[in-house]
Formats: structure tokens, C-alpha cells, sequence
């Protein structure tokens, strides 16, 4: 007997948990609607890449529209979710509805700045597309601002930049931007050299890279340090203000003169999760996240899922699962997997596991850290390993090719074609900071 | 005997004028400091690739300081002049000033909306790459509150685009928008099909290309109709308002309900040329340019140049000289001889003197129409012409076989990659122009 409405699958959010979910739901005799506030996938690894003028935004995003066009089950409105009605099953956005059988919130994560929210107009995080051309804004003025500063002290403070964070978008972020003051600002500017900048990596915790093995921690503050990183761990940001940041290590307090200040220590759980706990009861960790049962549901309501940065997945694991892209695509394919057994009739799928095919951070040209089947290893291998993986996912992107192309283009040349100052105080003069 | 102090020659602005100028005084004795508000040369002849969604920000801008890395006797400045002091031979930034003995304005032209001034919130204009970016936002939200809009006159007015002025930037941005309905965005929608667009390109004038010969004109709007624009001439805009414009054709007035409307009818010279003809005397012409010498300079100034589109050149011509890329060029190129021979003692060169080496815009894929040397044609051959020029003159770009690149993929492929919504109403509802 033919259903007489298909199963109403909504998924919240087109990042990588939310695409997967979609894609695994391709032949399932369901309806999805994706519901996104943008109309493009972001490949959120890549961003430092924008944020220091080396690839363009449209190069690491791809329009959720032209990914999923051939994907007749879905449908994609460009939305902002507001709330959810557990009871109604209902999702609502700012203008509109959407109902639902099944619900996929995949709305990720965002900047957390430990309860100094002051701190965000200070240090701009690295989330959003707007996130990484004001980086790149804010680097670039100094430059040009440093250029026309004729105060050696403060030309010292335009040209030191503060990377808070030796994670591994802090480490990818100080590294590029180490060489770009090095290389490919060379002979650019007539009064200042660009080489003088002053990359400071600073982290709260013992080591770069925490969440790798303590021999390639060392690896990679080596790699750093060579291209002309200065990594200071446990030292913790105790205060911004205008021109400067207050750091402590140890005992020991620090005034340091910057006027470019860019966050990569903390990220939270979307607001949607607060709401879910709020509408569910299910439990939140510290960080926003909802702490999700075997299955990625919520308990006592089968219905809903929560995948990605947005859960807290601790189910046959010591802690709980990183924020990582392979987390999210692995969830995603999941609970596509037991939306549909359920439609079947069949055996709900043993609980989620997690394969970790590896972790890698690049730390400029040729450098890098992978830890890739258990298999550690640096330098030009996991560089080329870290290209090599980065490109297959990049698989939505029909891009691609041209991605290549930039990127070799980029390794021959030391060029950064993208250092546009853009947005409303690009012709701004002065400290960006401080203006 | 050695200089004591070389000959300060201080430009304003880094488009095609004041870079070839620039370029022109690369061996000659002189200090030049090239002061720009933005950090990049651009392109603007492409600029509608950008609001279309076919290239990137990066591909048609390229930063000043990286052009001009190599020529040693020039330093860039980024900032905004505010006035220049005729007497003092001093050029004043808001935050700073720049003595020169020779100044070359270059800075360009802005849109012109006739004393409309309140139809700039209607109608953005192209001019910067903050406004393709705007351009582009508003055309894909037009097409996403579309998709969400039920009311099927709502939905035809959102699907309306309309575009005011039919020189060669209103006809490529309406080719480029028709093309984009009917290929791009074809199978993107599940409640719309985005090739039921309307693309309306309306002109004041008698026919399209204006500045073109008349059989061009014809071809150009065959071309136009053929992919799917619907041409309007000797349609005047009578009033914007919130959701339709009023037009009108002869005798009869219309009111057509629209949310996007694109400006491309009309510029004026930018705010430096009221400055220069108040601190100097010079006529301006109604459009804001300045009336210069036939030697690009100032009458009873002869150390102030003006030239590109902020110049009206009217010697041994019937008209002032267009506001196309060449032209500006060329003059930057012809102050450069005039300056360098003046420092050697020499005689001064003949008078400027335009060399008019044809002219073409391109309307779609393979339809362009060209009049080069006088030799007229339209269709693939001329497309192919205007791909191979404007690559030509992409020289400056190091990123020019990547633009050849992208270019060839979207050709193959239909494609626009760069369809990204970003900025500050990124992810609104409802319609762009209502909200």
C-alpha cells in the first residue's frame, strides 16, 4: 500500500553533519527540508586560509542549492530556526514553519569567550565567512597602518599580532600568518618590513595542539617556531583593552602592546541547543552541548536527533567526541541510517561509533602534523597527506580543480591574491583596533 | 650635479589611470607616492561577473602594493583625501598630508542618480566591489524569498529584475543576469523555476549600447532578447518605491512590481573634481569632470593633472573622450611623458591624443558585440575577442591564468561558484528590497 505522505525528515543546518544526514537519506521514501541562514556550505578547516588572503571565500563554499540539485527529496529554504515545538513537531523560523517526522539539529557551533563577551569586539573569532574577511581586514590594516606609523613603539604594537589558542585553527591561523609577514609581503611596503611582525601563539594549556600526541605537540611548536611563530603556553589571556592584551603566566603578568587580536581558544554550542534542552529537558554539557543518547537521539524523544559540534557524544568513549568535521559526516551518515531502518520496520543499527581515520593540522608550507591511522607523523609527508585528504572532502565542491590550481599557485609563488581590505571601514585609517 | 631632493610627483587614486601613470614614471627621477582608499586595483570592467556570482572578489582585484612591489620609487598610501592645497602644493588626508610638485588625480567616478539620490537604497549601483557583492546578495535573496513565496503575483514581482541603463554594464549585467535564470539556477528550486525570471534592462535612449554604432546596437539587443532579456528603450524611470518601479514609455506610464532593481545608467566624476575646481578655478561639466588641457592638465596649474573617467577631454573631439578603461590608460601613460620630459629639459609632447582601439561588451555566453579598429562584428568571434583582450589587460593580475581557469569551468559547466549570500542581512527573510 503506497504511504499517503511521505516521512518529513527536517535537518537544521547545511554543515557537515547536516549534509551527510541529507545525503544518506537520498533513496529513503522521505521528504527532507534542509533549513540553513545561508545558502552555502562552509568548509569551516579551510577558513584561516580566507582570513590570511590565500583562497577566496567562494573557494571553501558551495551553495547548499547547487550541492543538493540532483537530490529530489529535498528541498532547501534559506531560514533562521527560533524555536522548535516538541509537542506540535513543529520547527519554527522567524517568518514560517516547517512540521516534521523527524528532526536533525546539525546547527553546530560558535565562538565562547569564557564569559568575557567584551572580548569579541577585541578578538574576532573564526566561524563565518564574515568572521575571516574581518581577519584579514583587521591584518591588513595593521600592515598598512604600521607602514604609515612613524612611533617606533607603536609601530612595534601594530606589527605584533596575538593568535589566542594553539588548537589547531590557532596553530594553522599563527602559522599562515607568520608567513605571510615573511614571504609574501616582501618588498610590499617602503617604511616597515614585514618580516619584523611578531606572531604570538598563546595558549592557556602545556602544549600546542592539545588534542594530539604529546610528541607531535613538540613537532608542531617546532614547525612554528622555525617559521617564526613565538608559541607561549600556559599563559592565559587575563583582560583586553584598546591597543593592549593582559596575558599571565605562572606568576607572572604581561602587558602586551597589539592592536590584532584573533580568537581561536573557545567555541559553544548554538543557541538551538539550549532550546532543546529547554523544550526536551535533555541535558546540556558547559559548553552548550546537548548530550545525545547511543542512537545521537534524544531520550525520550526518538525523534530528535543532534549531530556534529552541536552534541555531546560520550557513549563508549573516554571524553566526549571533538568538534571535528569526521565527528559530524559520521553522524550524519548514522542517523540517516536509523531514520531509514525505522521507515523499513527493521532492527535499529547498533549505536554510533566514531572511526577515527586521524587528525592533522598544517602549520604552513610543508609543515605539518598527522596522526593518521595511529601512524604519526610531520613535515612535507603529512603536509602533502593534509592537501591530499583536505581535497577529497572537498568533494561537493565543484570547485575543486580550481582550489588545486590556487593552492599550487599559491606554493610556487608565496602569493596570497585574496588580501583584500573589504567591508565598511575598508578604507579606514589608523589602528583597526583602535578605531 | 646630483638632486638634492627628487621631483615629488603625489597620484590620487589606483585605478587604470593612476597606475599607468605610475607605471609611466617607473625610470623617471622621481618620488611617487600613489594614495588610494582602497588596497587593491580593480577591475572594473568585471565587475558584473562579481554580482552574478561568476568570480570571485580576489579574481578581478589585485592588491596596489604587490602590482607594485618591484618599482621602487613609489610608496602606497592608504587613505582618503580630503582636499588638496593648491598654494602649499600639499595634498591633505584625513589623518595625515602628502606634498607633491606634480599631482596626477585619477580618482575616478561614482554612480549618478540624476538628483535621485533616495533611489541609491532602491537601486545599488556597480562601482566597488561592495556593491557587486550587494548586487549579488540581493539577486539570490530575490530568488530564495521566491521559493518561500506563495502568492503567485508576489512571487512574479520577486522574480523581476530590472535593470536601468543599457550601456555596455547594463547589458552584460543583464545578459549575465538572464543567464543565470535560465542555466545556473535550473533545477536549484522545488516550488520555483528560476528560468520564469523576468530580466527587464530598460533604457532612457533610443537604443541599447548607445555608445555603439547602430547596426551593433541592433545585433546587441537581438542577442539581448535571444537569451531571455526583455529589452525597453526610451523607457525613463519616473519613481522607485518600496516593491515596483514607475516607468515611462511616450505617453503611457507603468508601474512595475519588482524587488531588485540594478543601477547601471549613470555616473559622475568623484567628489575630488568639485575640490579642484574650487581650489583652482577649472570648469567641471555636469557631470562632475573636470574640463582639462589638451595636455591632461589644469589651465594656470600646470603641475595638476586630472585624467580617466574624472577628466572631460573634449580636444579635437566631438565629444568629451568616454569613461572607459582606455582612455584613462592612455592619459596615465601621456602625463607620465609630459612629467618625465619637463625633468629632463625637454620640449614638451603633443597634446594627448586618444587612440581608439574599439570598444565591445559581452552579452552571454558566446554573444558579444566588438568594434575594433573599425571593424565590426558580434557573436562567438567577438566573445572570443573581448576574452582574449580582457585577459590581455588583466596583466597586472598574477592570478590571470586562474581567471582564465574559472572562466573556462564556467563555460564548460554553466556554473557560477561564487553565488554566495554574505553581509550584514545575510541570512534575512522575505524580500531584499521590502526588508
Amino acid at each position: 500500500m503506497p504511504e499517503i505522505q511521505p516521512h518529513r525528515v527536517v535537518v537544521i543546518g547545511g554543515g557537515f553533519g547536516g549534509l551527510h544526514a541529507v545525503r544518506g537519506l537520498k533513496h529513503a521514501p522521505v521528504d527532507i527540508t534542509l533549513v540553513d541562514r545561508r545558502n552555502f556550505h562552509l568548509f569551516q578547516p579551510l577558513l584561516y586560509q580566507v582570513a590570511t588572503g590565500a583562497l577566496s571565500p567562494a573557494n571553501i563554499a558551495a551553495p547548499l542549492r547547487a550541492i543538493l540539485k540532483k537530490q529530489k527529496n529535498v528541498r532547501v529554504v534559506l531560514g533562521e530556526v527560533i524555536d522548535i515545538d516538541i509537542a506540535a513537531r513543529v520547527v519554527r523560523l522567524n517568518d514560517g514553519e516547517i512540521p516534521y517526522d523527524s528532526l536533525i539539529v546539525a546547527s553546530g557551533a560558535q565562538h565562547h569567550y569564557f564569559g568575557h563577551d567584551d572580548w569579541q569586539h577585541f578578538a574576532p573569532g573564526l566561524k563565518t565567512i564574515e568572521d575571516a574577511t574581518e581577519m584579514r581586514r583587521r591584518i591588513l590594516l595593521a600592515f598598512e597602518a604600521a607602514e604609515r606609523e612613524t612611533d617606533p613603539a607603536k609601530r612595534r604594537a601594530l606589527l605584533t599580532f596575538l593568535v589566542v589558542g594553539a588548537g589547531p585553527t590557532g596553530a594553522e591561523l599563527a602559522g599562515a600568518l607568520a608567513e605571510m609577514a615573511h614571504h609574501t609581503l616582501r618588498e610590499n611596503f617602503r617604511s616597515i618590513n614585514p618580516a619584523d611582525a611578531q606572531v604570538l601563539l598563546i595558549e592557556a594549556g602545556e602544549r600546542v595542539l592539545p588534542s594530539y600526541e604529546a610528541t607531535l605537540s613538540a613537532r608542531g611548536a617546532k614547525a612554528l617556531e622555525r617559521i617564526g611563530v613565538s608559541v607561549r603556553t600556559q599563559t592565559a589571556v587575563l583582560a583586553m583593552q584598546e591597543g593592549s592584551v593582559s596575558v599571565r603566566h605562572g606568576d607572572q603578568t604581561e602587558i602586551i602592546p597589539t592592536h590584532t587580536v584573533l580568537w581561536a581558544a573557545g567555541v559553544q554550542g548554538s543557541p538551538l541547543g539550549v532550546i532543546v534542552h529547554q523544550r526536551t529537558g535533555v541535558a546540556i554539557d558547559r559548553a552548550g552541548r546537548v548530550v545525545v543518547e547511543p542512537d545521537c537521539g534524544i531520550a525520550g524523544f526518538p525523534e530528535i536527533f543532534v549531530i556534529g559540534d552541536l552534541a555531546n557524544y560520550a557513549h563508549g568513549t573516554e571524553l566526549p567526541l571533538p568538534g571535528v568535521a569526521p565527528v559530524a559526516m559520521q553522524q550524519g551518515d548514522y542517523v540517516a541510517t536509523v531514520i531509514a531502518a525505522r521507515l523499513r520496520g527493521a532492527a535499529a543499527p547498533p549505536p554510533f561509533r566514531y572511526h577515527n581515520r586521524g587528525s592533522m593540522a598544517v602549520i604552513g608550507r610543508a609543515a605539518a602534523v598527522a596522526d593518521i591511522f595511529g601512524v604519526r607523523f610531520a613535515g612535507l609527508l603529512a603536509w602533502l597527506a593534509w592537501l591530499f585528504i583536505h581535497l577529497m572532502f572537498l568533494v561537493q565542491f565543484d570547485n575543486r580543480a580550481l582550489v588545486l590550481m590556487q593552492w599550487a599557485w599559491h606554493y610556487l609563488t608565496w602569493n596570497r591574491s585574496a588580501r583584500l581590505i573589504t567591508g565598511s571601514e575598508a578604507h579606514g585609517q589608523g589602528a583597526p583596533l583602535g578605531g
